[in-house]
């Protein structure tokens, strides 16, 4: 990736000021919802990934669909780039201004619209966060599963097509979300489907803006699926002498047809690092935690089978989390592995991997994974959605030193290449934003992306909407 | 719909003869898998939908990827239509040739080409039937479990976004097709992403291709998730006084999170002519038609609740089906509710509807649904994949009564009104092809069903690619 190059042409975009005519109508529409102030426009280009700060050229703090539609037309007319903007968690880049342009934020788009409890579904405006929307559920008897580490927002996730902890049982993005109101890059309003469970009524359009990353126009609405809490929970930790050991297990888990919620893999390192942040007693062995939902008879069988498994592949050990808050604890610790893992080396930064491969694989690809790790000087940690076959790598960085960083591009690159050739994709969740785009092409071959960036061109003619995400750039070095 | 005048353009456009040059192209690449007979013709002119035949110009009954890109790539250079067909059992005209062309039979395509065990996935040709697909299945312990009525083949499936009586439990094909290879409108072949159980990796060409209905590519391989074979099966049947009572016992049922693989409702109507046709002796009020998937305990559990649940709602009486041939013999005769229907009114041809509503809503459609068939003079049953709230009514015509087919259209799009009010679909599961086009733009709205448009355009810009299916015609009356 020729950054330095690609760095320069930014700034002398970005030194470019707004059209002043584009300037004074979103001002005139907007008032104080439209900012060029230094501090709001250096908050809103950056996110949670390694790329160096790019801001936008001003800021739109959205607080209606008729403010995202007013800024988009106000865009388009100017050809002046839109970049969608949640709560700023992406680990890839996604936010970034990187041709210049006005993030929409639509975190005071924060309202539940609609919770239709025997539909099993809510309607929710982007900026409501998944924490926001499960507290509302709370009295409800539902739940909404999805989890990534951070504490999104409904918006970003179904930009990114996030997933979690959960998704081996309640799937991803693309499975839950039911119905999208969309801003198009024209300023049109559209709803891609109805509220049915299904339907075969033409193209799916919701399919097509989850995991559009901002690209394709502006998520207005989400409709989400629901799922009742379950009466019965428990959770667990195994603790083996291998990986391999604890994803043999988990192959045949899947196998048995075991409904089972949840199943993280942490590596020694991760334990580590674990117990160092969240002050847990952890012994410092590989690990798989677990989590089963169900009636009580139904959470015990599961428990049951599972620990026979475990048992045959030398698992050690099975301790409980019966109670809430113990449970509590032991999940909010796995969701705080990126914080934890930052914890092994003060004042790093950290860099990500987000694999995913066919599970047959997973055991060849970690062991892979492992053997590239041990050849470099930094710290490590693997944790995995194991159930899924997506595993991330943490690798905590000096910040001042390039040549850390391009090492850790290349074990980046060459772990891709490892799911790559084990049938597996770059990224099983976080998405593509900046950062895999040079992966695209090899993952999916030209003709695959000569047809996304048809899609693109026919949705967006304009390209206004998030550039630079996902496609890799034309006749540039990132092919 | 201007039927009349359609037709005859039709008839005028298939007696224009294919360019000789096309013909002696395809003639030569592929031999005897090209033919222009009349009867071959004739029976790829059809499905099983109330539409008057329309053969296609020509056949190619296609034998491997190559024959797709050799066919699609000649008949893109001579812009002559190509209409991907399996096994004929569409229900809205999919198949039938509008604009002519050449019908693209792909069942000889029929080789399982990989089942991954430990992944839980097959890959297959489109030729190969779901019995097919399970027949191969059956040692391994796995299975695939989307049912449409009818022994589709799975390329149709995946073109239709078909399900069947186990969605509730399992999803419709656009959850459970992870990957497709896909030959493009230019006869470029592309896969449309790695077997990883989820991705991030750019826009999901996947979900475009599922439910696309032949007009953006033909598919050549379909690869599929499977599922465990439960441990323990069983089946029951509930009748109920009226049909509410039954959709409100699958409402609780749902919202109490019981995992139940089928529930299936059948009015009066429909159990009597399913008594007639596969003579049960079934008592004919309506019933629900449950199934329990899970381990021997688990069955028995989720068979208590929903006794008891069925039991507040004045369900009467439950009788099992424990035995694999009980439980078969129920569902062969759910799957021949289509015939089953044509017996009530010998030599009739049926129309069939496909609304799907949020399930809060379906008691008030169905009743509503059935104000309306108490009108009509021709007999009617009323199934459903209740758990969806999809639901179909089956009208049975007299072939040579004009009258009784421009009232069964009346009361199709009265339906469809009904459920459309209720933020339902047209179809939940049978797709648009000719049928349901004039339904999409209330359903969608303009700016959506545009956006379908472009999305057509960008993907097959010739339009050769099954055209004058899902989108209204610009200007027509079908809008």
């Amino acid at each position: 990736m020729n950054d330095t190059k690609r760095t320069t042409t930014i700034q002398q975009m970005i030194r470019q000021p707004l059209p002043p005519m584009l300037v004074d109508r979103l001002r005139q529409g907007l008032g104080d919802r439209f900012t060029e102030s230094m501090a709001v426009r250096a908050h809103h280009g950056r996110d949670e990934s390694a790329y160096p700060d790019m801001p936008p050229q001003a800021v739109v703090m959205a607080q209606s669909r008729d403010d995202v539609v007013l800024t988009v037309k106000t865009c388009s007319d100017f050809g002046v780039p839109v970049i969608p903007y949640g709560v700023g968690s992406s680990l890839e880049g996604h936010v970034l201004a990187v041709q210049g342009g006005i993030a929409l934020d639509v975190s005071r788009m924060d309202q539940i619209l609609a919770v239709h409890t025997e539909d099993l579904t809510a309607t929710v405006q982007p900026g409501v966060t998944r924490e926001a929307l499960n507290a509302h559920l709370r009295e409800t008897g539902l739940f909404f599963p999805i989890d990534p580490g951070a504490n999104a927002s409904i918006g970003g996730m179904a930009s990114t097509r996030a997933s979690g902890t959960n998704a081996v049982r309640y799937g991803t993005m693309r499975d839950n979300v039911l119905s999208l109101e969309v801003v198009t890059s024209q300023g049109e309003v559209l709803r891609t489907s109805s509220r049915a469970r299904k339907s075969s009524a033409g193209y799916d359009l919701t399919g097509l803006f989850v995991g559009s990353e901002g690209t394709l126009g502006v998520i207005t609405e989400v409709t989400v699926r629901l799922y009742p809490q379950p009466e019965a929970v428990s959770a667990a930790v195994c603790h083996f002498p291998t990986v391999d050991q604890a994803v043999a297990s988990v192959i045949e888990i899947i196998q048995m047809g075991i409904p089972i919620a949840r199943v993280e893999l942490m590596d020694t390192q991760a334990v580590r690092a674990t117990n160092l942040y969240s002050k847990l007693g952890l012994r410092e062995t590989p690990l798989l935690l677990f989590e089963f939902h169900g009636s009580e008879a139904g959470v015990q069988e599961q428990a049951q089978t599972v620990q026979d498994i475990t048992r045959s592949h030398e698992g050690m050990g099975f301790e409980w989390a019966h109670r809430p808050e113990d449970r509590s604890r032991l999940w909010t610790a796995r969701h705080h592995a990126y914080f934890a893992g930052l914890q092994l080396r003060p004042g790093c930064r950290a860099s990500t991997t987000d694999v995913c491969v066919p599970i047959s694989r997973l055991a060849e690809c970690v062991a892979k994974t492992n053997a590239l790790l041990e050849t470099v000087p930094f710290p490590t940690t693997i944790v995995g959605h194991v159930g899924d076959g997506n595993f991330h790598v943490l690798m905590m960085l000096d910040p001042d030193d390039p040549a850390e960083w391009a090492l850790s591009e290349e074990v980046n690159s060459k772990i891709v290449g490892i799911a790559l050739d084990a049938d597996g994709t770059c990224t099983g969740e976080h998405g593509v934003g900046l950062h895999k785009r040079q992966f695209l092409m090899r993952e999916h071959g030209q003709e695959a992306v000569a047809m996304m960036r048809s899609l693109k061109q026919a949705l967006d003619p304009g390209n206004i909407m998030n550039p630079g995400k996902i496609l890799p750039d034309h006749g540039s070095s990132i092919i």
